[in-house]
């Protein structure tokens, strides 16, 4: 029996409905001519807080016990994590810390102060944030929620699901961001409960790849971490994984690796054929595709999983793109 | 009494929820930190087929009789309003005829028929489109359904003002796109019977901004056609108006007239700071706040009407603001 289940996936979808949003699930034109298969975009872009993490995130707050809760919750992620979770956190009243380094920029500081959280800036590297956090976590009691090795994250995630599922029954293959596992996890064993017959592909850049590297290891490995444009798709799995990597290994069907001009292109497709701004991470699904990396069996939905991208960096893409003269692919 | 009331909203509502979106109210921090009261953005750039045309559209085909709905329906637009109604007529069974001059380019015909409707190729120019229409419409008892000046049309349109009032009650101000009159007067007819305090001003290109001059004018008047970034307010109202003028003219509470810099500028806004890509129609809402046109008095809504943007166009605006080093305003 797996560490999560349906059940907790039903369960998960009844506790967070208040706060998270059904995303639409939106039939690309582009796509399935480009794939001659109905091609959908599952759009967790439009989620509240720009990414799926907050299903995850306020199940997790939903399952704490009334002592935690009065206690409050800490992480050390700026990012879609850390932003999902201060909003999980305000949301319920429970006080949320984020601990940052000095070197996190002051604008992503104030916009996880805006969001409701309590900023605890301390040493210079990312390192002192996390320790400062188990500090906390230790010391002071506040309760850890980790970005994917939790089963009530996984139990959240698994409503994205649920929810495809239900909106596209026929699906015959979906792609999904490959990170630390608790996305692909938690959509993969909600799906496949519902519909079996379904084929669930990981999809995560070349670079840096931990979940895949640990796959093909059959133990959690560590990676060095590598800049990316999937930034959010970075950093290892945990040599102590309890729960994703073996849900992972379980319910994975493939693994799609991709090099970083497939997910320029693939960002680079949303904007001109979709009208959609995304981040890197949010595009490796498209950029699977358009990388004939993917069988023409559909429909095929994508997990479009967060729209949080640096506008600096997208616009170079942008940029770069009419210099060159480089046109959709599809 | 107004031609179309709050009761023919209701009505549309209910006779056009099988199709159309309930888009969402999406709080705007950027913009609310530059106004300094809350700004939210009615997302009708998510609207299905990208606008709120598919509203008008789909009640007005909900309103044939059985006779006209065997005969089809016919218009010569090739923009949103061509687009919803082929949508519409398709999802309902009803064949739909747009009728194009030679002109139009080859990709814009295809989507014309990609939506479902037969296309009539006729002639040098959108006017020859349009006699051809007329034709039709008498010579072989198609159903012409024009872009705004309907009853039924502006009925769809009202239900927008419907969600307005549901989703913030509390709205203060809201700032709609200008054109033929169809939106602006169906969403203020219906806001200001439900809420009689909400101020609706309605907001246009400087450059042949027909409602504005007809209403300066004190009855419809002819303007000079100019190219303008917000390409879906251009056009006439008609001499002959019969609804939409006296409806607009009732209940307007302040023009707010934009030059193309400032249109450009909410274009850019609206990519940078709310990741959203839209048409300079869709924009002017956020163009009249960053040029400090409306009254700091909150909360205000922006109808974002449409996303149908040329993506051309939409990158020769980021590469200009690159360019020029020209951050967003907000």
């Amino acid at each position: 029996m797996p560490a999560v289940t349906v059940r907790e996936a039903l369960i998960a979808r009844d506790r967070i409905k208040h706060l998270v949003r059904e995303t639409r699930m939106e039939l690309s034109p582009s796509l399935s001519d480009f794939m001659k298969v109905p091609v959908y975009l599952k759009l967790e872009c439009h989620q509240a807080t720009g990414s799926f993490k907050l299903r995850g995130a306020t199940n997790a707050i939903a399952g704490l016990t009334s002592q935690q809760r009065a206690l409050g919750v800490v992480t050390a992620s700026t990012g879609n994590h850390g932003r999902a979770l201060s909003y999980a956190a305000a949301a319920a009243g429970v006080r949320a810390t984020v601990c940052l380094s000095r070197l996190v920029p002051s604008n992503k500081v104030a916009a996880i102060r805006a969001l409701g959280a309590a900023v605890q800036v301390v040493g210079n590297s990312q390192d002192d944030a996390q320790f400062e956090a188990a500090r906390l976590a230790q010391e002071e009691g506040l309760t850890f929620i980790p970005p994917f090795d939790h089963q009530d994250v996984i139990a959240g995630q698994a409503t994205l699901g649920l929810e495809i599922a239900e909106q596209l029954p026929s699906v015959s293959q979906v792609l999904i961001p490959l990170s630390g596992g608790g996305l692909f996890s938690g959509v993969s064993l909600a799906l496949k409960a519902l519909l079996p017959q379904v084929k669930t592909h990981g999809v995560s850049m070349r670079l840096g790849a931990a979940m895949a590297q640990s796959l093909e290891a059959g133990k959690p490995v560590n990676v060095e971490e590598v800049a990316t444009l999937a930034d959010s798709l970075g950093g290892g799995i945990g040599l102590r994984n309890q729960y994703t990597f073996e849900l992972t290994r379980r319910f994975i069907d493939r693994v799609i690796l991709l090099n970083e001009d497939s997910i320029a292109d693939a960002m680079l497709h949303a904007y001109l054929e979709e009208r959609l701004v995304i981040e890197g991470a949010g595009a490796v699904g498209i950029a699977a595709l358009l990388t004939r990396q993917v069988e023409a069996q559909g429909p095929i939905v994508i997990v479009v999983s967060g729209g949080n991208v640096d506008m600096a960096q997208h616009q170079r893409i942008i940029l770069e793109a009419v210099r060159d003269r480089r046109p959709a692919r599809a």
